[in-house]
Protein backbone atom coordinates (compact mmCIF):
# COMPACT_ATOMS: atom_id res chain seq x y z
CA UNK A 1 0.00 0.00 0.00
CA UNK A 2 1.49 3.20 -1.01
CA UNK A 3 1.69 5.66 2.12
CA UNK A 4 3.49 8.94 3.02
CA UNK A 5 5.45 10.03 5.94
CA UNK A 6 5.47 13.51 6.72
CA UNK A 7 5.52 16.43 9.09
CA UNK A 8 2.39 17.55 10.69
CA UNK A 9 1.18 20.87 10.58
CA UNK A 10 -1.93 22.74 12.29
CA UNK A 11 -4.57 21.13 9.72
CA UNK A 12 -3.96 17.98 10.98
CA UNK A 13 -4.62 18.94 14.35
CA UNK A 14 -7.93 17.39 13.81
CA UNK A 15 -7.19 14.27 12.93
CA UNK A 16 -4.15 14.00 15.56
CA UNK A 17 -6.94 14.05 18.21
CA UNK A 18 -9.24 12.34 16.38
CA UNK A 19 -6.06 9.55 16.80
CA UNK A 20 -4.94 10.45 20.18
CA UNK A 21 -8.88 9.19 21.58
CA UNK A 22 -8.38 5.96 19.53
CA UNK A 23 -5.18 5.31 20.98
CA UNK A 24 -6.65 5.95 24.25
CA UNK A 25 -9.83 3.72 23.57
CA UNK A 26 -6.79 1.08 22.87
CA UNK A 27 -5.55 1.32 25.80
CA UNK A 28 -8.56 1.78 27.73
CA UNK A 29 -7.99 5.23 28.92
CA UNK A 30 -10.35 7.74 27.15
CA UNK A 31 -11.56 9.40 30.45
CA UNK A 32 -7.89 10.79 30.76
CA UNK A 33 -8.21 12.62 27.72
CA UNK A 34 -7.81 16.81 28.46
CA UNK A 35 -6.30 17.68 25.28
CA UNK A 36 -8.24 19.34 22.43
CA UNK A 37 -7.34 19.83 18.73
CA UNK A 38 -7.48 23.69 19.88
CA UNK A 39 -4.45 22.34 22.82
CA UNK A 40 -2.93 20.51 19.94
CA UNK A 41 -2.91 24.07 17.53
CA UNK A 42 -1.55 25.82 20.19
CA UNK A 43 0.94 23.79 21.95
CA UNK A 44 2.72 22.35 18.65
CA UNK A 45 2.08 25.27 15.76
CA UNK A 46 3.02 28.07 17.75
CA UNK A 47 6.24 29.73 18.59
CA UNK A 48 8.77 27.56 20.60
CA UNK A 49 6.43 24.42 20.63
CA UNK A 50 6.13 21.83 23.07
CA UNK A 51 6.19 18.80 20.81
CA UNK A 52 6.07 18.04 16.59
CA UNK A 53 4.25 15.75 14.54
CA UNK A 54 4.40 13.36 12.13
CA UNK A 55 1.67 12.07 9.71
CA UNK A 56 1.31 9.21 8.01
CA UNK A 57 -1.33 9.78 5.09
CA UNK A 58 -2.98 7.32 2.34
CA UNK A 59 -3.96 8.29 -0.75
CA UNK A 60 -7.57 9.04 -1.50
CA UNK A 61 -8.80 5.61 -3.25
CA UNK A 62 -6.97 3.88 -0.15
CA UNK A 63 -8.96 5.90 2.19
CA UNK A 64 -10.47 3.93 5.60
CA UNK A 65 -13.89 2.78 5.63
CA UNK A 66 -14.65 5.74 7.46
CA UNK A 67 -13.42 7.99 5.24
CA UNK A 68 -9.82 9.05 6.82
CA UNK A 69 -6.62 9.39 4.49
CA UNK A 70 -4.59 10.47 8.23
CA UNK A 71 -4.09 6.75 9.06
CA UNK A 72 -1.30 7.07 11.75
CA UNK A 73 1.14 9.64 13.64
CA UNK A 74 3.91 10.12 16.19
CA UNK A 75 4.77 12.95 18.29
CA UNK A 76 8.12 13.60 19.54
CA UNK A 77 9.93 16.43 21.40
CA UNK A 78 13.73 16.71 22.49
CA UNK A 79 14.43 16.03 25.75
CA UNK A 80 18.21 15.72 27.16
CA UNK A 81 20.49 13.48 29.48
CA UNK A 82 22.81 14.56 31.81
CA UNK A 83 25.13 11.31 30.72
CA UNK A 84 24.64 11.12 27.25
CA UNK A 85 23.08 14.39 26.04
CA UNK A 86 20.85 15.19 23.24
CA UNK A 87 17.87 12.59 23.20
CA UNK A 88 14.78 12.80 21.50
CA UNK A 89 11.20 11.16 23.22
CA UNK A 90 8.73 9.75 21.22
CA UNK A 91 5.48 10.55 22.99
CA UNK A 92 2.97 8.29 20.80
CA UNK A 93 3.21 5.99 18.06
CA UNK A 94 -0.29 5.29 16.59
CA UNK A 95 -1.37 3.43 13.44
CA UNK A 96 -5.35 3.24 12.53
CA UNK A 97 -5.94 -0.83 13.18
CA UNK A 98 -6.96 -1.27 9.65
CA UNK A 99 -3.99 0.11 8.56
CA UNK A 100 -1.54 -1.91 10.54
CA UNK A 101 0.68 -4.53 9.38
CA UNK A 102 1.61 -2.57 6.35
CA UNK A 103 4.77 -1.12 7.50
CA UNK A 104 3.53 2.17 8.46
CA UNK A 105 3.98 1.75 12.30
CA UNK A 106 8.17 1.28 11.30
CA UNK A 107 8.37 4.16 8.54
CA UNK A 108 6.96 6.56 11.44
CA UNK A 109 9.58 5.20 14.32
CA UNK A 110 12.22 5.31 11.64
CA UNK A 111 11.31 9.23 10.96
CA UNK A 112 11.54 10.01 14.30
CA UNK A 113 14.94 8.45 14.40
CA UNK A 114 16.27 10.17 11.51
CA UNK A 115 15.21 13.50 12.49
CA UNK A 116 16.36 12.45 16.48
CA UNK A 117 19.74 11.59 14.61
CA UNK A 118 20.17 14.66 12.23
CA UNK A 119 19.57 16.67 15.76
CA UNK A 120 22.57 15.06 17.54
CA UNK A 121 20.80 12.62 19.61
CA UNK A 122 21.63 9.06 20.90
CA UNK A 123 19.02 8.18 22.17
CA UNK A 124 15.65 7.20 21.79
CA UNK A 125 13.15 7.36 24.26
CA UNK A 126 9.44 6.18 24.65
CA UNK A 127 7.15 4.05 27.33
CA UNK A 128 5.24 1.53 27.07
CA UNK A 129 2.39 0.02 29.17
CA UNK A 130 3.60 -2.90 30.70
CA UNK A 131 0.46 -5.19 29.60
CA UNK A 132 0.84 -4.50 26.04
CA UNK A 133 2.90 -7.18 25.08
CA UNK A 134 2.19 -6.95 21.42
CA UNK A 135 3.93 -3.33 21.29
CA UNK A 136 7.00 -4.26 23.57
CA UNK A 137 7.68 -7.41 21.37
CA UNK A 138 7.78 -5.10 18.54
CA UNK A 139 10.07 -2.52 20.27
CA UNK A 140 12.46 -5.39 20.91
CA UNK A 141 12.72 -6.45 17.58
CA UNK A 142 13.46 -2.95 16.71
CA UNK A 143 16.33 -3.47 18.94
CA UNK A 144 14.75 -1.13 22.23
CA UNK A 145 15.49 -1.94 25.67
CA UNK A 146 13.71 -2.25 28.48
CA UNK A 147 15.47 0.86 31.23
CA UNK A 148 12.81 0.12 33.66
CA UNK A 149 13.21 -3.75 33.55
CA UNK A 150 16.93 -3.86 32.78
CA UNK A 151 17.82 -0.78 35.22
CA UNK A 152 15.31 -0.28 37.55
CA UNK A 153 14.33 3.16 36.29
CA UNK A 154 10.56 4.41 38.09
CA UNK A 155 8.62 7.24 36.20
CA UNK A 156 7.58 9.82 39.09
CA UNK A 157 4.88 12.53 38.77
CA UNK A 158 3.38 15.24 40.55
CA UNK A 159 0.50 17.20 39.71
CA UNK A 160 -2.64 18.85 40.62
CA UNK A 161 -2.33 20.24 44.28
CA UNK A 162 0.31 18.05 45.28
CA UNK A 163 2.54 20.07 42.33
CA UNK A 164 0.80 23.02 43.82
CA UNK A 165 1.74 22.74 47.18
CA UNK A 166 5.43 21.29 45.66
CA UNK A 167 6.13 24.55 44.16
CA UNK A 168 5.02 26.58 47.06
CA UNK A 169 8.18 25.25 49.05
CA UNK A 170 5.97 24.42 51.92
CA UNK A 171 4.94 20.62 52.23
CA UNK B 1 21.52 28.06 55.96
CA UNK B 2 21.76 30.97 53.50
CA UNK B 3 21.44 29.74 49.67
CA UNK B 4 20.11 31.25 46.72
CA UNK B 5 18.49 29.13 43.60
CA UNK B 6 18.33 31.20 40.14
CA UNK B 7 18.88 30.44 36.74
CA UNK B 8 21.98 28.57 35.31
CA UNK B 9 23.92 30.61 32.97
CA UNK B 10 27.03 29.25 30.58
CA UNK B 11 29.14 30.21 33.32
CA UNK B 12 27.55 27.48 35.81
CA UNK B 13 28.55 24.35 33.54
CA UNK B 14 31.80 23.89 34.75
CA UNK B 15 30.07 23.15 38.20
CA UNK B 16 27.18 21.54 36.77
CA UNK B 17 29.34 19.16 34.99
CA UNK B 18 31.35 18.75 38.73
CA UNK B 19 28.11 18.09 39.96
CA UNK B 20 26.54 15.41 37.60
CA UNK B 21 29.49 13.66 38.03
CA UNK B 22 29.49 13.52 41.59
CA UNK B 23 25.89 12.37 41.24
CA UNK B 24 26.95 9.47 39.23
CA UNK B 25 29.29 8.50 41.53
CA UNK B 26 26.47 8.32 44.08
CA UNK B 27 24.23 6.41 41.55
CA UNK B 28 27.20 3.90 40.96
CA UNK B 29 27.10 4.84 37.26
CA UNK B 30 29.94 7.73 36.14
CA UNK B 31 31.50 5.28 33.56
CA UNK B 32 28.42 5.70 31.89
CA UNK B 33 29.14 9.63 31.61
CA UNK B 34 29.57 11.35 27.90
CA UNK B 35 28.73 14.83 28.83
CA UNK B 36 31.33 17.44 29.12
CA UNK B 37 31.17 21.01 30.07
CA UNK B 38 31.52 21.99 26.63
CA UNK B 39 28.05 19.75 25.51
CA UNK B 40 26.67 21.45 28.24
CA UNK B 41 27.60 24.64 27.34
CA UNK B 42 26.74 24.22 23.69
CA UNK B 43 23.07 22.11 24.43
CA UNK B 44 21.98 24.53 27.02
CA UNK B 45 22.73 28.05 26.36
CA UNK B 46 23.05 28.50 22.69
CA UNK B 47 19.56 29.35 20.47
CA UNK B 48 16.42 26.29 21.09
CA UNK B 49 18.16 24.73 24.12
CA UNK B 50 18.08 21.24 25.11
CA UNK B 51 17.65 22.01 28.37
CA UNK B 52 17.38 24.73 31.02
CA UNK B 53 19.14 24.71 34.83
CA UNK B 54 19.00 26.16 38.05
CA UNK B 55 21.83 26.76 40.82
CA UNK B 56 21.64 26.80 44.36
CA UNK B 57 24.73 28.45 45.68
CA UNK B 58 25.70 29.57 49.59
CA UNK B 59 27.17 32.65 50.43
CA UNK B 60 31.63 32.67 50.33
CA UNK B 61 31.48 32.37 54.08
CA UNK B 62 29.22 28.81 54.06
CA UNK B 63 31.63 27.29 50.79
CA UNK B 64 32.18 23.24 51.16
CA UNK B 65 35.44 21.87 52.45
CA UNK B 66 36.64 21.61 48.44
CA UNK B 67 35.83 25.32 48.35
CA UNK B 68 32.32 25.18 46.42
CA UNK B 69 29.98 27.73 46.56
CA UNK B 70 27.56 26.34 43.34
CA UNK B 71 26.42 22.97 45.56
CA UNK B 72 23.39 21.95 44.00
CA UNK B 73 21.36 22.08 40.62
CA UNK B 74 18.71 20.50 38.61
CA UNK B 75 18.17 20.48 35.14
CA UNK B 76 14.68 20.37 33.28
CA UNK B 77 13.19 20.95 30.35
CA UNK B 78 9.48 21.08 28.80
CA UNK B 79 7.90 18.02 27.24
CA UNK B 80 4.19 16.85 26.56
CA UNK B 81 1.45 14.49 27.16
CA UNK B 82 -0.85 13.45 24.22
CA UNK B 83 -3.32 12.89 27.56
CA UNK B 84 -2.52 16.12 29.28
CA UNK B 85 -0.61 18.49 27.45
CA UNK B 86 2.05 20.30 28.82
CA UNK B 87 4.98 19.13 31.16
CA UNK B 88 8.33 19.58 32.82
CA UNK B 89 10.58 17.06 33.51
CA UNK B 90 13.07 17.03 36.08
CA UNK B 91 16.36 15.61 34.25
CA UNK B 92 18.05 16.06 37.40
CA UNK B 93 18.28 17.19 40.83
CA UNK B 94 20.79 16.95 43.12
CA UNK B 95 22.86 18.74 46.78
CA UNK B 96 26.18 18.00 47.64
CA UNK B 97 25.92 15.27 50.53
CA UNK B 98 27.39 18.38 52.73
CA UNK B 99 24.95 20.52 51.93
CA UNK B 100 21.69 18.15 52.62
CA UNK B 101 19.13 18.23 55.11
CA UNK B 102 18.37 22.16 54.71
CA UNK B 103 15.71 22.64 52.62
CA UNK B 104 17.86 22.93 49.35
CA UNK B 105 16.71 19.94 47.75
CA UNK B 106 13.24 20.86 47.94
CA UNK B 107 13.69 24.40 47.05
CA UNK B 108 15.37 23.60 43.99
CA UNK B 109 12.11 21.04 43.07
CA UNK B 110 9.96 24.27 44.39
CA UNK B 111 11.53 26.27 41.51
CA UNK B 112 11.21 23.71 38.81
CA UNK B 113 7.44 23.36 39.66
CA UNK B 114 6.88 27.18 39.71
CA UNK B 115 8.14 27.64 36.52
CA UNK B 116 6.42 24.55 34.91
CA UNK B 117 3.32 25.80 36.30
CA UNK B 118 3.97 29.45 35.21
CA UNK B 119 4.63 27.63 31.37
CA UNK B 120 0.98 25.84 31.58
CA UNK B 121 2.34 22.75 32.82
CA UNK B 122 0.09 20.55 34.85
CA UNK B 123 2.49 17.62 35.55
CA UNK B 124 6.18 17.73 36.68
CA UNK B 125 7.74 14.26 35.38
CA UNK B 126 10.94 12.38 36.42
CA UNK B 127 12.81 9.31 36.87
CA UNK B 128 14.02 7.49 40.29
CA UNK B 129 16.55 4.60 40.80
CA UNK B 130 14.23 1.73 42.26
CA UNK B 131 16.82 0.91 44.85
CA UNK B 132 17.49 4.30 45.69
CA UNK B 133 14.74 4.21 48.86
CA UNK B 134 15.38 7.86 50.53
CA UNK B 135 14.92 9.44 47.17
CA UNK B 136 11.48 7.36 46.89
CA UNK B 137 10.60 8.19 49.92
CA UNK B 138 11.35 11.83 49.50
CA UNK B 139 9.89 11.95 46.36
CA UNK B 140 6.46 10.35 48.07
CA UNK B 141 6.69 12.54 50.84
CA UNK B 142 5.99 15.66 48.11
CA UNK B 143 3.16 14.09 47.11
CA UNK B 144 4.69 12.59 43.86
CA UNK B 145 3.23 9.13 42.72
CA UNK B 146 5.18 6.17 40.95
CA UNK B 147 3.95 5.54 37.42
CA UNK B 148 5.45 2.69 36.92
CA UNK B 149 4.48 1.00 39.87
CA UNK B 150 1.23 2.00 39.29
CA UNK B 151 0.36 2.11 35.69
CA UNK B 152 3.14 -0.16 34.51
CA UNK B 153 4.96 2.16 32.43
CA UNK B 154 8.25 0.88 31.29
CA UNK B 155 11.08 3.62 30.17
CA UNK B 156 12.28 1.76 26.48
CA UNK B 157 15.32 2.84 24.94
CA UNK B 158 16.94 2.36 21.59
CA UNK B 159 20.34 3.82 20.75
CA UNK B 160 24.04 3.38 19.20
CA UNK B 161 23.98 0.56 16.04
CA UNK B 162 19.76 -0.09 16.53
CA UNK B 163 19.07 3.62 16.44
CA UNK B 164 20.91 3.70 13.05
CA UNK B 165 19.21 0.74 11.99
CA UNK B 166 15.83 1.96 13.11
CA UNK B 167 16.52 5.37 11.06
CA UNK B 168 17.19 3.55 7.94
CA UNK B 169 14.14 1.32 7.94
CA UNK B 170 15.52 -1.69 7.32
CA UNK B 171 14.86 -3.67 10.58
Amino acid sequence: MDFTIRAATLEDCKDISRMILELAEHEKVSDQIKITQRDLEQDGFSKNPFFHGIIAEVPEHFKSRDGHTKVGYSLYFYTYSSWKGRAVYMEDLYVMPEFRGKGIGKALMAKVSQLGLAAGCTQLNFTVLDWNKSSLDFYRKQGCWDVTADLGYHCMRCEGDALEHLAQGDL
